[in-house]
């Protein structure tokens, strides 16, 4: 590939003039300009931005660490994430942890040696204390991993405790929620907290099934998870909160299979609200909208002020409002 | 950040050892090899990546160009590039154009900046021309760019006859394909190219109506581009062929509206199977799968091959096998 000395050669003019037109640095005349980029042009010359990474000590590079690229959330997440990036000059490296710790620490090794200016969380299989060791700007999407490093979320309990009053207001007497895993600290567990304080609030016999199966499980079966896990159980119910429209659509289905009316014997409210869910699904799902494209360009706007103002202490959490979405399946 | 200089004070060991120890290279005493570890792991040394790529002219990045990573096709591809080019030690630079050219044109140049080894195109929006410029390892998605870049396609000929006969088999008079924007030259465009011979072989009356939206169609409302292009039109007909499943839920949720029963009075088949028709959509669509998993590891194995062989010239195109999936559209 040419470099900077062919480029200079052939526009007969000094590597540091070359360097000038390049960086944007200095005066440099119109003429001399137009030379310079004509030799560019002709040597087809492209700056190495490798060289100038390690120079400044600065890659523009972004990490992006999510259980599973393809499950439509994250999907949309990270779409999100690189249009604000691209729009600031940084580009993303994408990681799928698929919820393995081990695979999860071997990642976030792999981007501290490839230099990146920082790491946006989206998997959080490790300790809270590998996360402080990483000694690099972090953001970290619906999980608190210390004082120092900035969260985004949507308004977990929020969702929870609308979704339930939905159920509750629209006449349900016995609810059921199926929750993500709790072993996690996730924000999103407070989902499940409200579930169970506005049934207690309203008077309401209702239980809780912990989601075994991880955020990776759109690549698995998850009516046989509702199948294996609720059973014939499902009929002591008449309203399900799901904490994700996958989850909700899989129950949707395993109900059809039990003959069980959705909505007249029980009703369904998920949460998410992807495109998927938005666009293309029948019957539309009642569900608690997460926008994902508000909370990428959050996630990518936080980091990039940790990035670019490495002094300031100033930690800002980000938490983004919800809203209920009301299909047909209440 | 701690360096190697750091790590070889710390061990009492030359610079050359610490190196050596990294690198896995020349003969190295099981005590010394522990001292250099330990040294290591005690002042949270991480080696520079950038250094070493610039030292050995290879990154170990390689670009994905897609027209949206949300979309979920390409969702699971990039997933599914992602998982094979880890486990051999790459990593993966996202870039979504939107399908626009000028878009693709600035993240190519981008990718080459970033000395990336190597380039998966997936969006093409740009002249032949200009891909045939880079100068680098490029493996092509369904368009054949020149015979220096090979490409990864399903076999579009096939599906689009598997799906014309299907329909042809299932009684359906009158067909209806609607294709992608058939302006650039994709290898997807077979499939109305089958459609047509088919109907023809079969001396069914047919028509094509062509798909403007980009594959970013999926951020829009695909429901419009069917009432806008179709409307009462579709009455014309007993059977469509889309040219992937979006778009054909679209067109079942229009048929919906205007109480034309499906699959009775219209039969429609898709084309993709992505994650979301496979596990979650009611009805289950007819459908041709594409494997996006088998499509995903041909096409980085295919850049690695490119990128590791610096000197080969063989060129191996890689076409993929497609079946019908048969649901209840149909």
């Amino acid at each position: 590939m040419a470099n900077i000395k062919d480029v200079a050669k052939r526009a007969g003019v000094s590597v540091t003039t070359v360097s000038r037109v390049i960086n944007n640095r200095g005066y440099i005349g119109k003429e001399t300009r137009k030379k310079v980029e004509k030799a560019m042009a002709e040597i087809d010359y492209s700056p190495n931005q490798i060289a100038r990474a390690l120079q400044r000590s600065q890659s523009f590079l972004i990490g992006v660490v999510v259980p599973d690229s393809g499950h439509p959330f994250f999907a949309e997440l990270i779409k999100n994430i690189e249009l604000f990036a691209y729009n600031n000059n940084y580009k993303l490296l994408i990681c799928n942890s698929l919820d393995e710790a081990k695979k999860e620490a071997k990642y976030i090794s792999m981007l501290r040696e490839n230099r990146v200016d920082g790491i946006i969380m989206c998997s959080q299989t490790l300790d809270v204390e590998e996360y402080k060791k990483v000694q690099l700007p972090i953001v970290s999407f619906d999980r608190i991993l210390s004082n120092n490093i900035p969260y985004v979320s949507s308004d977990n309990f929020n969702g929870g405790t609308i979704a339930t009053e939905h159920l509750i207001k629209s006449g349900c007497k016995r609810l059921l929620h199926i929750s993500g895993p709790l072993n996690l600290e996730m924000l999103s567990n407070r989902r499940a907290d409200a579930f169970k304080l506005t049934c207690m609030k309203y008077d309401i016999p209702h239980a809780i099934i912990e989601g075994e199966f991880s955020k990776q499980a759109f690549t698995t079966y998850p009516e046989d998870f509702v199948k294996n896990n609720l059973g014939d159980e499902l009929l002591n119910y008449d309203g399900v909160f799901c904490s994700n429209d996958i989850l909700a659509y899989a129950l949707y289905m395993y109900a059809q299979k039990m003959k069980i009316n959705v909505p007249q014997q029980l009703k369904i409210v998920g949460y998410d609200y992807t495109s998927f869910t938005r666009i293309l699904q029948t019957p539309k799902l009642t569900t608690i909208q997460q926008p994902a494209d508000q909370i990428g360009k959050e996630l990518c706007s936080a980091l990039i002020k940790m990035i670019e103002n490495k002094d300031s202490e100033v930690i800002n959490n980000t938490i983004v409002d919800v809203a209920l979405i009301k299909g047909d399946t209440t």
